[in-house]
């Protein structure tokens, strides 16, 4: 639902909406014949499937493989292809950047160049964290005026970059070439209010190539994905619930933020995930709930892996199952069939258990095959948070 | 998929794709209970739908019956509701005509008046072909100051009007009142660009008025669909891909040629068509080849002659996957079920087979009702081409 439409319907309400996302749910057989899901030892799924409505979700589009940042903004409600995150702020939310609304950040990465300034590594040997986080704190000395410079060490080669000032503009080109034998483009302004921030990221940029230099390794860097924190209506005001995230990876939380959901402090397991959705059921009444493993262990391309995964995840069902929230939903923000190894384009298996209302359709089990036929049918995923609203009595009638 | 984003997802490769369209494939069940494809034997078909994913797909939007020019249009990935291609421009790439981007094409109907002028016959008792073709001729004297003219015989009382020149407009009204007893309307700009288009246009109906007369029927004209060549966006560049098009009709090789495909030449049968094929195997990536005879059948009403059609089509099936493209596809401009003897709106069957990463579904037997229950449920045809794309490994990832 549009939403405008949304905010248009919505009513504040006591009712709870509990959405596990476990991330790359979504798989593909392996030489077995059979998915993850369906090799794997679900029964609280499979049963809960039973007593549910199921359906597949499309993320984006057909055919089209989802980031996370589109993978979640689509459940929590957002098109997509409208609301877009630059690679600079998800960086940022990431590593659990406090993110002004006027900042802009990008995604830098160290690279090696040679004596002609050409680049001859894009990645720097992909040196290791370490050995990035002593060159951000030798960048973070950098002085330019009127702009307050952050400057953090994310994985191996690469790093953030944050500009904060006034009247800053990410209208901004790259200086990524793309490729080696290149020297670094410089920023481009793409409108003429981003004038004065290219010329702030170049001089940035130039003091960086000086402090750098004399390194046989990561003695320059670029600059990609430049975006300052997008304007979102506020999930909080278009649902008018009080939304509260749990998730104990960072750019999880990033998201949930940059649509006004309240993050809950949580430790580092799904467990503690659980143990703080219980010790804080009372203060929200929409919940968002994150899964990491599925989709690193689809990621590595280990099917074993991802089977434990999922399997774990099960053993936690009853226990969210049991705190009776009016709307309990197991979605997936894209696949990661370990068999892809990555991301993508399949259709994700989705779970939908409302108290009230809800025609069963006795879905057998919980995998690609049963819940594409399930009665939910195969469905937008921006369309999940209109539907849990509606059962959970959260949306007035539309027209007379 | 929005165009624009699958031209910022799409990549080169050397993967095939491969679109079989049955023309006006979809039928109905006769007095018998089953429909053509239920009741053909098909047995090719039936065994490659059980190793593949299979849904029905929706050319237009729910009950809307489509021409042939929307129905292609959506297989190739455009929405038809946005491209439009105006009735002029569709009866020149009916007959091949080589129209140009700056050509404003109309179709034109002989039909009869009387004395005072009014229409007593808009299709001039249908008149025989060849003897519009000999007023087709006299037409084509016509001389109009600072543009070319060119007059084509189409089939019956139907012709092709083509006026060539600088700053042409389609900006125009039609001049079929649409009912007898009244006169031919003048052509009237819709826009002050069209002025002048619009008064050639008149000049050429009062000079075809004067040759025309004095015949008992066929003594005066009207023009319908004036328009232009659309702006299409081309899919070579969308997609990234070489398009090739093997098609024996004029028209669907003009569609083909109107969304950017090259058009290979070929015979005028099927057998041709699939000669042609393995014979250009090498030189693109994607193929557009085109089976007509089911659409022909249904138009007539004629249930066997359906049944037959696909019968043939399917004694190709084995040939057309030994190719072993990266992608097949089975799938129809529209529906065109013998009892219905035209198009129809009903969703059209709907047949995906992938080399990679393909769930089969075991969808069993290829008609209506096996592909509705299908696991790529019922879709827009136009998200056709980008599950190809993404199955093809076509597309990069969306956001990060």
């Amino acid at each position: 639902m549009d939403l405008d439409l949304l905010r248009e319907l919505s009513v504040p309400g006591d009712t709870k909406i509990l959405l596990l996302v476990i991330d790359g749910l979504g798989g593909l057989p392996n030489e077995s014949g059979r998915s993850e899901l369906e090799q794997a030892d679900i029964p609280r799924l499979d049963r809960l499937a039973q007593e549910s409505i199921c359906g597949m979700t499309v993320p984006v589009a057909a055919g089209v493989t989802p980031g996370s940042g589109p993978g979640h903004l689509a459940l929590f409600g957002y098109d997509p292809v409208r609301y877009t995150v630059g690679r600079g702020v998800l960086e940022a939310l990431g590593i659990d950047f406090d993110l002004q609304p006027t900042d802009v950040a990008a995604r830098g990465n160290f690279c090696t160049v040679d004596a002609q300034g050409r680049i001859t590594d894009r990645r720097a040997g992909r040196i290791p964290t370490e050995e990035s986080s002593k060159l951000c704190d030798l960048l973070r000395r950098i002085e330019l005026p009127g702009v307050q410079l952050f400057v953090e060490p994310v994985r191996d080669h690469r790093f953030l970059l944050v500009l904060r000032g006034e009247n800053l503009s990410d209208q901004l080109t790259e200086t990524d070439p793309q490729r080696e034998g290149k020297e670094p483009l410089p920023v481009r302004a793409l409108a003429p209010e981003a004038e004065e921030t290219a010329r702030l990221l170049n001089a940035f940029v130039g003091r960086a190539r000086e402090v750098l230099a004399g390194r046989d390794r990561a003695n320059m860097l670029t600059l990609r994905g430049l975006a300052k924190h997008p304007p979102m209506p506020s999930i909080v005001e278009t649902c008018k619930f009080r939304a509260g995230a749990i998730a104990a990876y960072p750019m999880y939380r990033g998201l949930a933020k940059l649509v006004g959901m309240e993050v809950i402090a949580t430790g580092a397991t799904f467990a503690d995930e659980v143990e703080t959705l219980k010790a804080n059921w009372d203060k929200h009444d929409f919940f968002f709930i994150h899964f990491k493993k599925a989709d690193a262990a689809g990621e590595d391309g280990d099917f074993q892996a991802k089977m434990r995964a999922l399997e774990e995840v099960d053993t936690y069902i009853e226990e969210l199952h049991a705190m009776q929230a009016d709307v309990f939903m197991v979605a997936g923000d894209h696949s990661t069939p370990a068999v892809v190894a990555g991301h993508s384009w399949h259709p994700v298996p989705f779970l939908f258990h409302a108290r009230n209302y809800m025609p069963a359709d006795g879905t057998e089990g919980f995998n690609e095959k049963t819940c594409a036929r399930g009665t939910l049918g195969i469905f937008p995923a921006k369309d999940v948070l209109s539907l849990a609203m509606a059962y959970a009595g959260r949306l007035t009638k539309y027209g007379a």
